[in-house]
């Protein structure tokens, strides 16, 4: 199970600004559920701050607790996403995740999240 | 013809949430109908899933089961599009076909699926 | 003159839905009429067909046609753009022409047709 | 002072079409007048012809009027836009200049020209 | 702190045209505030001018007086923005920061301001 | 097994010279003799011809005889590279084969031939 | 410990020729025994084989082996070449490692093996 | 056939220092001898001149004298080599030629002239 | 001045293999003697090690003690080579330097240093 | 008539040792003696120093007194190459001039100088 626990957070230095953040992790690696072997991708986080943002070395090590998880693309990019909402309640978000190619196949999930007004 | 019970799925794991997949096959080839003569292209799928989601080693199958069959570009485009709509009933659907030169020209071909609603 | 009639086509395998054709030429060669020297360029063909799709091979052909004509970059562009679309009647098409450097100056020419409702 | 009189034109072939011209000159140099060094830029025109085309040499020349001129980036980019569109009569057009860098910044002007219906 | 005193402006050439004006600035470096080790990004500046253009030696020394600062990527992205802003009082101004990686991620902030009509 | 028959030669229309010609053959596909899944790969033959060089069409129906045969990389490198020197007598010939991507992996195999004096 | 028994081997298909294999490896993973953060980079495998040739799945199998190892750049890349000369004896090999920045750094390996004649 | 007569020369300003020219021509077109289709390439020349350098106008009118004739990839390369050779009486000549793909291949050929000291 | 006691060095794993090491540092910067502006660089550093290997972090430390110093392209380079081979004393060692542009124009030193034997 | 006085030079800081120093001028503009057309090239100067540095501002300007100068391509590069020697009495000495291209042909010429030891 993903960890959100590990997520650290600061305050926004400019919380009435609608203003755009993005970070881009290529450094992913989780293990496919199915065969056991070991998948590669690149995690972009793109949010619109509210009273918080995210703290860089907290999610770095938060990306790091799927190293040896046993997850389906499909499912980590959903559970990113619903992870950081939780923890940031940012006024939106968007999770694209990036895969190296498995038999010549490679895949590209994108899930976002819209605050209700 | 082409064989769309080849195609496996799997609960879509959050389908209350629209994101996108997509899935690009860099390594599809038919056979061109009226020279006998191999074709080579990239298949790109990209779609929002309602209740299901297509497992990737049943779709690199259902690829490959074009590999001796002679299709035009545009039919095939039509063909995948209308296969993985019928099975999967996803919220929507967009098939790019890339072809490689001919004659000196290449080609692109766009078909898209909407649910209406 | 350019020579329509070197124009083939052959039936949409799915008239009912609003799809994309992109065909790329980059081999196409024409000659100044002002100066006699050739010109080089590549020809972008984009279109929604309707009942009737452009034959590549021929559509090879009539390209080759303008291969020792003398036409200016504006002109060039819209007579390809009338001739296909008077032989395919499309429910939209786009020509976009890109020329070599002259002078060093190169050029990009774009003309559309869309079918009125 | 640039030399709009250098500008010649050709009657549009196909007036009653709304397509787009784009010329790009990578050979642009001109002087900045606060040091007397040479500048260096490409010009990109984008015009939606109206009865008139701009005569490519001619353009040429006219944009080498400006060699040993000093003249700043946002200057140079109105001035063109303002001698074209004077000349042409355009339905729309827009220059945009890109600079090589100067004390490790590098620069893009935009200007725009719309026609009022 | 940062010193907007540093910038210095230039009247508008042609104030009555809304037109765009892009600086890239790849050579920006501050401090981590919590490591105390250098940063290195690309500041790209993007506005509408009203009455007032940036003189683009005084922006680069502005810039450059954050060589030494210890500033948070959130930060330093709104107080350029404040800074100009106040200073220029420009129609619109984004201004996007893209940093290089650390611990194998890199990020890139945006914020934009448009004056109230 | 593969077909060296239908390999075609014409005269080398310069033999005296020792010049070299390289085919490059990106659309080349067999079947992985474990698997059964196909492979993908470019083919690249450089060679210096003595009396005789390849004719392209034949080549390339040379080339799609390897389509649904199983075969190692390493063999299929070798291979060509035999029956080519069989039926060229070159002054030398290199095979290069480049594969996409299998389980993370992507490989490269290089066999080259030189006449002994 | 790297553990050079999970990797097998294949008789050479041509051993009197001296041709080379490259395999290339880009999702390589291990642990910096310093701080425990884990450590991302591609390896290159060169090699002219003598009488063996290394199975791909068995080599994709090794270089996993590392995922959850702490070691060096320099040394990892000196044990992955001693390992593959133990077990296939090879003529000639050559490991590249190269990583992804650690800290504004990246860093390149080379380490080759020539067997005395 | 070609046209060698058209190449005009002008005195190498420096003889005596041995320097190198190149002139790249990617414009060139000729006719398949078998098929009666154009073919399209680049044409490398590179040189170390004695007496004579080759004048650049009157080299791409002998370059153009191909524009309808029909001839091999191989046999261009030697001609063009041939002709200038024999008018320009170089220290070394090489001459690249690269051609776009026709059946999913594409060839480049070099032939080279080194003057016997 | 250069500060080589910030150098801090590890026993090389594999003494007796001549094997070669790269670190490329994009993110230098020191200061010109001349304007007092800062100078922006890539130092790559490329060595094969004897008994000794530098420390990554300790190397960019003593990168770092460049940032507030006046010194030209050509001393900088000579004197990182100076300080490294006095430290590590190694096989043989090249320190490259890549300058962004200064007034249009950008520079490359490299400089070798080879144990005599 | 080019210029030579204009260029300065500083001492070589480490004469001793046998390095390399590149650099790249990428806005070097004469003008054709044949058309009075401006050329555009880039100039990338490469060589050993003896004793003597070029110093860059003078070298920049002594590139420009060719702005307004009528002189070939082959010629310029080698009076750029006379003057640098003359001046800087290097131990080697490389010129490479490259052309933007020119009727549809583009240029390069390269010329060295080494000392006779």
């Amino acid at each position: 199970m993903s960890d959100r626990k590990l997520l650290e957070t600061f305050p926004n230095p400019n919380p009435q600004r609608e203003y755009e953040i993005l970070h881009v992790a290529p450094e992913f690696t989780s293990v496919c559920p199915k065969t056991g072997q070991p998948d590669f991708g690149t995690i972009k986080l793109t949010y619109v701050p509210n009273k918080l943002c995210v703290e860089l070395k907290s999610y770095k090590f938060y990306l790091q607790s799927y190293r040896n998880q046993g997850v389906f693309y499909e499912d980590v990019t959903n559970r990113i996403l619903d992870d950081l909402v939780a923890v940031l309640r940012p006024r939106s978000m968007t999770i694209t995740t990036e895969w190296t190619p498995r038999g010549g196949l490679h895949s590209v999930i994108t899930a976002t999240y819209k605050r209700r007004k």
